[in-house]
């Protein structure tokens, strides 16, 4: 039985696709944080200047999407597809943000994975020839999470030391057939893994063994290995989820030690900005990748990475019913346009 | 600037994709209508011996995909990918479903579209060479859905005649590279259409002017015409949004008269089964295709269809936000794999 082209989980695509333009935008918290430097758009406006934050939320995306435009040199108009999906109930951060835009959609759910898995949507959509102009974007909202998810905001509820912070903000990579830029090499699917875990505040360890098993996946089916790249960016399992995938790791013969970071423990400083074990949400790998790991791929300080978005595919429905959280992660290996 | 391989929103797999095996599954109610007979297996318990509707909902999926397996004469760890979303918060019927099967998975959210995107984006994959055996899936539950788009069942609130019944029911479809049976011409991605409708309960309205635009583009990227298809199948506008879409073809200069039927008014009695407009949810037009539909291509009694799905892109939080519903709709050509 023919599997993937390469391996069980993975694929080359044909046509080599490139990232030729990235955008991020970023709230305030995140415009305090260390990337700060990378975000395309920092606001001070929580709201977004929409009258609630879900609206904000598609604003983000809006804006996201305009600044990958301009930065192209494009219209919207021109670009043929826009791979996305967000956290909000029924996704309406994204079919908010494209209302009557004319441009073709594909809606994903893959909780904090999105950015993965719309890159990877987009590299198959562009390297098999079918589209020319890619777009894979995702957003997340700390105000609208909490909200769905948690409590009303001024509930003030204490947070536990495994919580993490869901980033608000917005990235967008735009996938080429050609240009100059970042290239996507190949890319890993993953399968949904549940070790168990119920506590919907501890999900850096609810992920963490999706992660683990995506990427063995990776190397098995590519033939790599941690030393062949200069990262392997997770995210976001925030601190603890991390340490988990490490010892994960570990313990099956794996040694990432010096390779591994993830999105979640680099977009804050989880010292200073009191965000217990780090970032999390659709918005916090989005912006990690669409703003300092694609710049530094760019200008030739990454040569390769392996971008690994990890998904708890919770709902609070599933926690209110006593059931684990299942966790998914999708891997996307992407080097310098530079040699 | 290159758009899409044929026409603005429409591709061509260079591989075309085989529809070799299908599978559905449909609840009580389902199965005391129309197309009763084409269901795989029908249930009498509401909750699919499981404690809650989300489970019920859950086991759905599992149902379709286990049978879907048996009739291909697969293990389940032999598909490659299997592409699923549902209506249900955070899509848990998917991703709880595939926990721990191995199956590598990406999760789509397109509303009342999956079982159409789902089958895009298999025969993308397919078609492209990444993979041979890919499933497209989604499902929907009556009761999952009331509770959470509308009131708790038990309060039996009255039903506005424009009001749809949601399907309780799964479907999942097997693409493949090889072998026999309807085959996937070709594909139409959708935009996001708005035209201010803000009643939740007639999303057959809300819907319609998607549905007109992607048939419209469809015909026009592909040089193509109502009389070239034996049915044009659209799912789920129900009878109002039906007859809306007619009404917007008429007064474009298109005449769908004779070749339009939606799998909302095909999966009930509507005046026998009191569901006022007719069907909706993700399982509707995926137990429609799924059984009735592709049967008939495959005997060669369909000879070509346009299969469009349609998703009413609303939470209700958005609602309850006092803000319009926005459309979407994906079109597939499946053809007969018998001349």
């Amino acid at each position: 039985m023919a599997k993937f082209k390469r391996g069980k989980q993975s694929f080359i695509p044909p046509i080599q696709p490139v990232i030729t333009t990235w955008a991020s935008v970023a709230g305030k918290k995140e415009g305090e944080g260390p990337l700060a430097k990378s975000f395309d758009i920092v606001s001070q406006d929580t709201y977004f200047g929409q009258s609630t934050w879900e609206q904000g939320e598609k604003k983000l995306q809006q804006l996201a999407l305009e600044t990958l435009a301009k930065k192209a040199g494009l219209e919207q108009s021109q670009f043929d597809l826009v791979y996305s999906g967000d956290l909000l109930n029924q996704c309406i951060g994204s079919s908010f943000s494209l209302r009557n835009m004319g441009i073709p959609h594909l809606g994903l759910y893959g909780a904090c994975s999105t950015m993965a898995e719309s890159l990877l949507l987009a590299a198959m959509t562009v390297g098999g020839g079918y589209a020319d102009h890619v777009v894979a974007m995702t957003s997340s909202h700390f105000a609208s999470s909490e909200r769905q998810y948690r409590f009303p905001l001024g509930y003030g509820g204490q947070r536990t030391p495994t919580a993490q912070w869901t980033v608000t903000g917005s990235g967008a990579a735009l996938v080429c057939a050609e240009g100059s830029g970042p290239q996507i090499e190949n890319c890993t699917i993953g399968t949904v893994r549940d070790l168990g875990i119920k506590d919907a505040n501890n999900m850096g360890a609810a992920m963490a063994p999706a992660a683990f098993e995506t990427v063995r996946a990776h190397f098995d089916d590519l033939g790599c290995a941690p030393e062949d790249f200069d990262l392997i960016v997770t995210g976001d399992l925030g601190q603890l989820g991390k340490e988990m995938l490490l010892e994960l790791a570990r313990r099956n013969g794996m040694s990432l030690g010096g390779k591994l970071t993830d999105c979640g423990t680099l977009v804050f400083d989880n010292t200073m900005q009191d965000v217990h074990a780090g970032g999390s949400g659709c918005g916090c790998s989005a912006i990690t990748l669409c703003g300092d790991l694609l710049n530094k791929l760019n200008s030739g300080k990454l040569k390769r990475i392996l971008f690994c978005g990890t998904g708890a595919l919770l709902s609070p429905t599933s926690t209110q019913q006593g059931l684990p959280i299942p966790g998914v992660c999708h891997a996307v290996s992407i080097i310098s346009g530079r040699n």
